[in-house]
């Protein structure tokens, strides 16, 4: 055994601008955090904020029971994890590269084989916010190892559990980006929509801001409709809505702006109606959406 | 003067769902509310809370200082106002049916042209919220007014003033609508996503939700550079978030679920970069909207 070992609680392997951020919400929180980087001078300023360098990948295995490694894909971090895979036996690796799901189950088997714990995890919030309450981070994997190290992950923000399949982490992480995706593209189109009429797009943000938590309240009583595969109209029929639309469609047209966002929405609405559900609540579109009639 | 009087704060004409839920939400405050709608027997539910029958429109006008109209559209409203407008004088006239800007535009007018004082209003919570205060209603129209009417307008829930112009209501919830769309959309796509995994949509939706104070920070943040016209690449640049799209897309096809939702926001991001925006934050997107250019 080197000297070195366990003395960390975690450490961080691949200091990009994410792993960075990584290693300081771990600082920040108290934890004493190696950290190693292809490009050692990108540790400097962490160990100039009290991060142990490593100075091998090995070394900053062999440093924590807990391994988080942050590298561009899977391919990089399996090449750089491959020929010390024997010092990951009996740590916990905490994968927050972005992958696929198939991936991710390869790579939980491959920990699986060196006799390693093992969670994939994605970062949700971007860079900036990591080491506050509203970052999410979503692992998935066995929930004994998440519940072992849940205290630690914490520090980097709202570290919530997915389940036990592996694979659970990067289709929740492509699904959060299309989630966000929608709600950014619907504000880019209000915001030009009223800036057609002259109104300053933090005056917008202000009020949209304020509705959110409403439209966010029906994403989560829609969920239980869906799960029912029960659209009651108590939000409005899908053919009120398609009116409502064709409306927001003139409108866009009158001011001059693109109209690409509220056709998306009237040809979900115009499709589900078409599939019967004229009369139904707005949560039936979901069904054209998973049938997939566009891909034919 | 009729002994019916000013005996009411509000009144309120037009008894359908929306109207009858504002009247409810005017008594539940403590406000006397005078009431009227052309079927009579819809006001009988609100009589027996404690609401006062007006027995004509012009009846439930002298009742109050503050005339709440909820019709399904603005002709109605005027062609039952017409006859009777001589009794709006000295009274503020609070219009919350829903319309376009010039409608709003021109009521305010007609309004002023009979001596009442005027807000365009619009419910942007529909009826299930109404009282309760994440149910936004936005008005529009002489801030004084609203601020001396404010108090029992709060009744109704989260009673936000836009500006002087009385446009604006009608313009913020075409806006408001789009934006809810967006997210839902964003929503609908994701949970069917997650389905294909056999992920439960209130599992996802649990997540999704907590996700969402983020994706609503984004907004605030993009409405600022929008407004200073520069799109720092802190939240991600156009070309990497439309590489993760690709990923989504591949992801949807794979899950045999609809990609029109993510096709849509690759569509926005492959024109964002076209113009130039590649190495740009992602709310420059907004640029190729507010140009219109499939407008052509
Ligand atoms: N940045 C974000 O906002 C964000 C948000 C969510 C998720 N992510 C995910 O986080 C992961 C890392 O992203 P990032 O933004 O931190 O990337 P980055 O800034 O480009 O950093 C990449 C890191 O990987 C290292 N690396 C690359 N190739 C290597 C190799 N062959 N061997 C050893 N180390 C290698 C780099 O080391 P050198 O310094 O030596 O080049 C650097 O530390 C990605 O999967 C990304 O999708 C990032
Ligand atoms: N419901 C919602 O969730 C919701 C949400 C946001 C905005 N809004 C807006 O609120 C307004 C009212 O909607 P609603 O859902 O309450 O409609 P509704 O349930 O259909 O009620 C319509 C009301 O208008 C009255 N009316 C219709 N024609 C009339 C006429 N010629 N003369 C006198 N009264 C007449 C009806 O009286 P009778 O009872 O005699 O037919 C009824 O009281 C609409 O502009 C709608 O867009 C509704």
């Amino acid at each position: 055994m080197s000297e070195n070992e366990q003395r960390s609680a975690v450490s961080v392997i691949g200091l990009g601008q994410m792993g960075t951020r990584l290693a300081q919400a771990f600082l920040a929180a108290g934890h004493a955090t190696a950290v190693w980087n292809r490009t050692a001078a990108k540790a400097d300023a962490l160990v100039a904020q009290g991060a142990v360098r490593a100075e091998t990948a090995e070394a900053a295995i062999t440093a924590s029971p807990l391994v988080v490694v942050c590298l561009p894909d899977y391919a990089t971090a399996l090449e750089l994890l491959g020929p010390v895979a024997t010092s990951l036996r009996g740590r916990t690796l905490v994968n927050l590269t972005s992958g696929t799901p198939e991936e991710a189950a390869r790579m939980a088997g491959w920990a699986a084989g060196h006799g390693a714990d093992y969670l994939d995890g994605a970062a949700m919030s971007g860079t900036r916010l990591v080491g506050r309450p509203e970052a999410l981070f979503v692992f998935s994997g066995s929930p004994e190892t998440f519940a072992a190290h849940r205290w630690v992950l914490a520090s980097l923000g709202n570290a919530t559990h997915l389940g036990a399949d592996p694979a659970l982490a990067p289709v929740y992480d492509t699904a959060l980006f299309g989630l966000a995706w929608g709600a950014l593209a619907g504000f880019y189109h209000s915001a030009a929509l009223v800036g057609a009429s002259g109104v300053d797009p933090s005056t917008f943000a202000a009020v949209a801001t304020g509705h959110m938590p409403f439209v966010v309240s029906l994403m989560a009583e829609h969920a239980r409709q869906i799960g029912d595969g029960r659209f009651p109209d108590d939000d409005g029929t899908v053919e009120v809505h398609a009116a409502a639309m064709r409306h927001l469609l003139d409108t866009s047209r009158a001011g001059g702006i693109g109209t690409d966002v509220p056709q998306l929405f009237s040809d979900l609405l115009d499709r589900a109606a078409t599939a019967g559900h004229a009369a139904s609540g707005i949560a039936s579109v979901i069904e054209t959406i998973a049938a997939g009639e566009r891909n034919a």
